[in-house]
């Protein structure tokens, strides 16, 4: 099953606030319920708001009444700015709705059902893409991954963060579908809990071995001698190779140089952000402190009390051993690296 | 109010699993019930737990119907045995129980009743000096802290975690009380939420203005240039200055050393175990999983899922800029300038 996808003239995705105690599915019959559904974390991670935003864009051109290919534009660029601002991070989400926007805007449609079918298809286009990605990046990134390994694993990048097979958590995948036995200690991630909630039900369902941690055990685990490989997502992947990823990476990435451990984030080159020449140019999105003081509705403190909740955090290309793509490990220097990777050469 | 103190012929203490929601009182009337208060937490921190022990020592002798000395010693060494084993990381609590173990044993005794006097004595002095001990190493280390800094926080080291006033908290408070201005970090402290909950409601009390952070964004705010000053407790410093503490103690100090930000732990001389060479040789406590799946009963992930809980970790001395003891700042070399410290010097 897909994380999201279009099904009987609507989107459809997994609520991934309801996992793991349930698999429910949402039935999203608007633009507007679309990018509501990617600022309330009923989808979440960047691959996955991509391919939404996408689909949202072809449910928006659907659901209009535009009777020209003009006001059928006009109506779609308000739709790409709804979706592109329901979350600032990922540069996934902009990619999706500003690539559907540019198909649109060729000028090869001269009716507004064409446009329609071409933003359908390239939606589907997208996702389909995505998994086969996510695939291949699996391939090339188990290499890294030996026997009796422990490999930790921050915040969530699995089938549920892409439309399927996922990013860091679809390199494990691929090494344990090759039949080697390691370990993988998750991060649990706070305050969304990513890595003890999505994650370690994903790795329940295909038997892989795990651990959840406390965000606070990772430096323990690694001092210790066990970990032999650190992997993470990216939101955002700056020219220089700066990435933004989910609040804690910064940190698992300085303990992993501390330790002399390899760290590598991976992701496919549509993470990659070419116009933001380092990852200072990121925005960073702050949350609601009541994530932090009362996760899930189990308060911790009283909601009075002062929290903050960055949402990611920029980890510096210095400390990544490489970036792994759909074409490739990407190594220094990331700046002449990344740029080939992106352009679709394999490195 | 005191965390813990002798009241009407028992032990009485604050209920620290039921802070930050209400402030409960605990009534203890044997040793059991007062190692099973170190056990299960209603009582923690290393010098509450260490004047615990020593009114459990107390509290024992005076139950105790024991007619000679002999007999009341022997009942005494079951005593501490009980209230050494119920935690095994923070030294305070082996120091307090033997230390009375100790007086008890000296031999200028005659009958059970001076042992019984004598105890509860020295109980009442562990207590007092305690909190004349971090009113002192407040006032040392509050020099550090200068005006508009933000300090980080870790875990709970207040008057909750102590007898009264508290250590690494206590040098906030005393900077607080000298009228400096500044803001305080409080990593929540997963997984028991020391942080969110017990240390958050003192500077609350205290009208300190302070934020809790995730754990995950301690290096987030470092890396931006806010953090100017990072302190800690410990349960345990070995005679080279490696010190046990709370679980991401060691990661905020790779944290502080890779953004060139002071870091101390704030402990009294009790708490130097110079028998132990280094942190290597200090145990450390794996506490239940459900602790980090189903954190005060709030569930975040099945029980059936994996989760690993050390309760502690071990930072090695050389990221320590120092440690704020009652007889002054220890620098390195701390094996010299630690045992100069502990035998009383003034450093």
């Amino acid at each position: 099953m897909r994380t999201v996808y279009w099904h009987q003239q609507h989107v459809r995705m997994i609520d991934q606030r309801r996992i793991p105690w349930e698999l429910a599915l949402v039935d999203l019959y608007d633009v507007a319920a679309v990018a509501e559904s990617i600022r309330d974390m009923t989808v979440r991670g960047a691959p996955a708001i991509g391919a939404t935003a996408a689909f949202g864009m072809a449910l928006a051109a659907q659901n209009s009444s535009a009777q020209t290919v003009q006001a059928l534009l006009a109506e779609l660029a308000t739709a790409a700015d709804l979706l592109k601002a329901s979350r600032p991070t990922a540069v996934n989400l902009a990619w999706a709705a500003d690539k559907l926007m540019a198909i649109a805007q060729n000028g090869n449609f001269s009716t507004p059902d064409e446009i329609r079918n071409a933003l359908l298809q390239a939606a589907q286009q997208i996702a389909d893409e995505d998994v086969e990605i996510n695939q291949r990046m699996g391939k090339i990134g188990a290499t890294l991954i030996h026997e009796n390994d422990t490999v930790l694993h921050h915040c969530n990048t699995g089938a549920l963060a892409t439309v399927d097979y996922g990013t860091a958590l679809g390199v494990i995948r691929a090494a344990f579908e090759q039949g080697k036995k390691f370990h993988v200690l998750l991060d649990e991630t706070r305050p969304r809990l990513q890595g003890a909630r999505l994650s370690a039900w994903e790795l329940e369902q295909l038997n892989i071995p795990y651990d959840i941690i406390p965000d606070t055990a990772a430096g323990f685990y690694m001092r210790r001698g066990e970990i032999k490989l650190a992997l993470v997502g990216a939101d955002r992947i700056a020219a220089n190779g700066d990435f933004a990823n989910k609040i804690g990476t910064y940190q698992v990435a300085v303990l992993a140089k501390e330790n002399g451990i390899p760290f590598y984030t991976v992701a496919p080159t549509s993470t990659v952000d070419l116009s933001l020449a380092s990852g200072d140019d990121i925005p960073i999105e702050e949350r609601d402190k009541s994530e932090v003081l009362a996760p899930f509705g189990g308060a911790i403190a009283p909601a009075h009390f002062n929290a903050r909740n960055p949402a990611f955090d920029v980890t510096p290309a210095n400390y990544l051993s490489g970036i792994i793509t759909e074409n490739g490990i990407v190594r220094p220097p990331f700046d002449v690296n990344l740029r080939r990777a992106v352009m679709g050469e394999q490195v």
